[in-house]
């Protein structure tokens, strides 16, 4: 079954979830098909949030966004999607407040909502786990760690706060290589923000993440931080919106756009 | 004067050179063009050495090699090149071990030898240079300081021995953006080989580098350790030829070949 979830392509999970069948996180299935972070808003509210994703593209890689307010089709992502069925699950957000979780939004969607797609790491893991590096949270089997840093966002409306960051930690050649690599892929967070010494951006514990679990870090590891998708979720909880909608961390829309795709040539 | 050996190109250099009024350093001169470390050798040594630095192409990037025993031209760095007066100032290594330093090698040239001509950080430097980074050892004024280290070269003949490394610190998001643009030059060293902890590659102490200068390393400072042109001569020194030539260290070949024409396009 998990082996048969890892080689469906991005159509056929969107399928299962709009169909109710398929509920389930999406971390390492579909493999090769780019996963998105998801945040849908009021029009009201959209310009500065698109404003926010623009001012900050590597925490907020926009791939796609609706074409007009009210359309929930995404077709630069996939042909068919509908972005209120097919994430496997939801989060709803009244003024700031988690207040419900569910399989679809149909009967919430208003004509005026605007959907927004952020490019997530999911992409550049794979990237590197195909040039032989150990991503550590991925051999651990646990979620990534993720900090609050004092790197100030640049603000738009409502929305700005501090610069969340993904850290993983590899030896220093593995090091220089991810960001060789992931220099490549500027859609999904691109390169490192910061390596080292975790003081410099504001963060006193590596032990003790913000978010996700802590992963163990070996004598010669040198930990690498990428910008994280987790940034405009916390922009969003504190810009207190009286609605908005986005994906349950995990459960991503899988779109048929395939990862070696978002790579820059060579 | 000093400004307008700044604007020279590598042709005059080359032609001051070979009228014996120019011996000095190229560190800084004719900025723009590439300059290259040289070492001349019998032929029935420059296969194995040539197999050296194709084996170790980070230490010992190829730029050109002599057409043909005997022939002192070398048409894929500049049109008019003559390796036996071009170069600013030689040494003369008998048995490994150096016994001379002169401005031409005319009178000793032997109709079997042949030139290498290996890539430079000088390169790099001006590039990181133009991308608003501090390169510690120019900003000082001291030559860069370099290290041995425990990592072994790959062997051919009597050639071998440990990497030399060089080593620039600077701060964290700024060693990311130097990686980045050094993976651009592969044939001037390319990206750094390490990063982080000194000792991880045998080195216990940067304040004593075992050639150049020790520089200031700050405390948010990430040292950056590029594979080194000084590999080669150690790896020479102690092959212990009955007869070789190199440059004097800092007295490069000023080529017609510009620093912006080794980036990989993007």
């Amino acid at each position: 079954m998990v082996a048969a979830e890892q080689s469906m392509t991005g159509n056929e999970i969107r399928a299962r979830s709009r169909a109710a069948e398929f509920t389930q996180q999406t971390s390492g299935l579909a493999s090769g098909y780019v996963q998105c972070n998801i945040v849908i808003l009021p029009a009201r509210d959209a310009a500065h949030f698109e404003s926010f994703c623009k001012l900050n593209p590597k925490p907020c890689p926009l791939l796609a966004v609706s074409e007009r307010p009210g359309d929930a089709s995404l077709p630069k992502l996939g042909a068919d999607i509908d972005i209120r069925t097919d994430v496997p699950q939801y989060r709803i957000w009244h003024d700031g407040m988690l207040t419900e979780q569910r399989h679809d939004i149909v009967d919430l969607w208003q004509d005026d909502w605007v959907a927004f797609a952020l490019g997530c790491s999911f992409s550049f893991e794979e990237a590197l786990i195909a040039a032989g590096i150990e991503i550590r949270n991925i051999s651990e089997g646990v979620n990534v760690p993720m900090y609050r840093t004092n790197i100030d966002c640049k603000s738009a409306g409502p929305f700005g706060g501090k610069m969340v960051v993904s850290m993983r930690p590899m030896p220093a050649a593995d090091a220089i290589e991810a960001i060789q690599i992931c220099s490549r892929y500027p859609s999904v967070h691109g390169a490192p923000i910061h390596l080292g010494d975790p003081r410099t951006i504001g963060i006193h514990d590596l032990k003790h993440p913000d978010f996700g679990d802590p992963v163990t870090v070996q004598d010669d590891d040198v930990p690498l931080f990428w910008a994280c998708g987790v940034t405009p979720q916390v922009a969003l909880e504190s810009a207190r919106l009286p609605i908005a909608v986005t994906h349950e961390p995990g459960h991503m829309l899988v779109t048929d756009l395939k990862n070696s795709e978002l790579a820059e040539k060579p």
